[in-house]
């Protein structure tokens, strides 16, 4: 029993979690690498990948095991959040068959980890904390933005349909120019040409730059009440002590 | 009268209002398809959508009338945002009139319903209630952005109008401009090339990007205000129980 | 003198304002048309408009002469916000010389009298009592973006120069790219195509993002804290009332 | 020891500091006409700015070595902030080697100095300690976006590489369009055609309004916290002098 102790002594340990981190980063770099070198179509190095591949594959499992090992409660770890994406992250790679090798991407989930770490476990705590107290609102945010991606679509069809049947001729189609304009990204591939779909652009954009104000109102509103509240537990045990001195 | 509360119960039930959303939805899905196969010009199903046309008629038509029936007071139903909402919904296609059968894109506003869900109900409420707040504020801002879109569309077409006659010769298409600009959207289909435009272009993102940060700072703050008024009532009824104790 | 009183009332009253308003928009509409006139190099409408721009600049001249005679104190008005625009609206007419007769541009200026309107009167101040709490956070925040627009300016000039000598080969050309960047306008006239520059850019982005974010968030807090103010005082006075009773 | 007080006085006075600020401007203005020459490829005034390199260096060491000398504790100083950028922008020129006089541009650096100004000097505290507040948050935050970045490569490469492999062919290539999409810029050099692709770009467009959201927030309620806390130790400060009374 003791001898499990030290070990998940070492396992939650800076030194061992470091070397995890640097293993994770490493395979999503052999990933970038590799998809380049399919690119070029020149594939000398397939063998190696395979290999290294098989390295992450036996490490990151050794780890699972360990972990699950270690932990008095097997079960909740195994369901949790961080243990469901260990877990993921090793499935793909145990069949090696090569069309689930892209799954691979999943491993690279697990640098969440990272956020686990002490410097960051507070800020990523009150973040968190911040974000359920707004969830409802953000839900019935994206639902509405989802509803104005619609509408603007059908608005956008009617009015581009006949000028720019290829971009505008469909309402899936006008979909996409919905989105790039409501998250005023822009691209220039589709835009409107008559006055018409101009003059709609002109409202769809102002809701949509609308529509963007929210969840930062929202997010800075729920920030500052925690905070507040946050400093008023801080007085309250402060004139608790005084009261008790 | 009972069997009127018993029909009440049932249609704001969870399983009528289900189907009903589900039915909106197909409705919003049949008009995209139908818009599609009018693109590929084959029509081949066009009987077909007609007659599902009529069955979502016939289907929002029963609902209504259900609606106004078991509601006590009829009248305030009928002129509420909701009630109108619903009656436009299937004005349009009672005519049947090919020019106006596009209206049907109004049915979809009764997607609205959807935040009148439990789970929606207190987070609507709380975002409504703060731009009810700010409402003047934000009426203020849309005109002093209207003004904006105004007299950066006079400023470009003095600087460009000579270099890019057909973008910039007119101030109402220098107004295109205006919008795509002062909004970040940049589509890149108009865009200054002398060095005049440029630097009025530099002053106007400024000011673009200065307008777009007021709504959320506005919102910011009416919902901050609403939370610690909240709290503060939540804290008045604690007192209050403590002092009857 | 109760003459006078009677003028006052009538000038400052809502008709005489409307009127006013309404003027103000046509001159701004007519200023449109008149330009899209000359985009078409048809100007057979070139008399009617010398003639209202006669009719607007009379209209507008007696409005002044109206508005400093009833004034009391008339010097605070002639060198108040309102009454210096006032002034620049009618004085460029006055000369009729063709360069200057782009100036009644300047006439438009005097629709921000809309904003003295009752309606908008609280939250204009309001939202201009927050600007004005964090007015030097701006000027240093809009100093601190000129800098980053000219370093960003230096930094592409240094990776794209070679590559695109045409858009990078000065720093003054560069910035053009720095400030569409920096705003996330991205047009796409310009756009770094080397490694150094990609990167480079993504640093910059990084950087424009944050930039944009700090006004909305000076906004928020000096709203709240404006909010939470009049509250407290608004508490203050019905606090006072009850100690009165 | 007398006169090194009077010197300091001179040397922090504004007089002093104004005509420094103007000579780093100037350096500025310098840097960028030689760019411009450059470009043009006829470079008649080498020599001229090769002159004008050397009086700013020798103005602007002259100033470093007034700076430590005046300092009483000389060592701080010259480690501290703007200590080093000082040193930072003559080293550089000290060399005079052609491959390093790119790094004058470090010169510019010393513009910073503008925010010692008193004007500024409360703003920039304040701004400065709501950051270092949110410092964690701001880290993890760029941690966070990093992945994002990664992730969203990642998922364009699969869905873009066979319809576009020379921009989506590679994941460090579709990084780029990440970087672009996920900040909203959008240059519309990169964009998905593909269904897959645009379905997964509006995902990414989601989350990256989300993203740029988060910083706002975080620091709107910072700045709201040290406000409410300036006033409430303005408010006891007032309150001791009541006492007092």
């Amino acid at each position: 029993m003791e001898k499990k102790e030290r070990l998940r002594a070492i396992v939650e340990g800076s030194v061992f979690t470091g070397i995890i981190q640097f293993l994770i980063l490493a395979s999503a770099v052999v990933f970038v690498i590799e998809s380049d070198r399919q690119q070029l179509e020149v594939d000398p190095y397939a063998t190696h990948f395979i290999v290294l591949d098989v390295v992450f594959l036996v490490l990151f499992s050794i780890e699972y095991v360990l972990r699950v090992y270690i932990e008095p409660k097997k079960r909740d770890f195994v369901f949790s959040f961080y243990g469901l994406i260990d877990l993921v992250a090793i499935l793909p790679s145990l069949f090696l068959v090569p069309g689930f090798r892209v799954l691979r991407i999943l491993r690279f989930l697990r640098i969440f980890r990272i956020f686990k770490a002490t410097r960051f476990i507070l800020a990523v705590d009150r973040l968190g904390a911040a974000l359920r107290e707004i969830q409802q609102e953000l839900l019935a945010l994206v639902i509405l933005s989802l509803m104005f991606v619609y509408l603007a679509a059908c608005g956008i069809h009617f009015f581009e349909r006949n000028a720019q049947p290829e971009a505008f001729g469909s309402i899936l189609d006008s979909m996409w120019w919905s989105v790039v304009t409501l998250t005023t990204i822009g691209y220039g591939d589709v835009y409107p040409t008559t006055s018409g779909g101009r003059l709609f652009t002109a409202l769809v954009a102002l809701v949509g730059v609308g529509l963007i104000a929210i969840p930062s109102g929202l997010l800075a509103s729920a920030l500052t009440e925690a905070r507040v509240e946050r400093e008023k537990s801080e007085e309250g045990e402060k004139e608790d002590e005084e009261q008790e001195d």
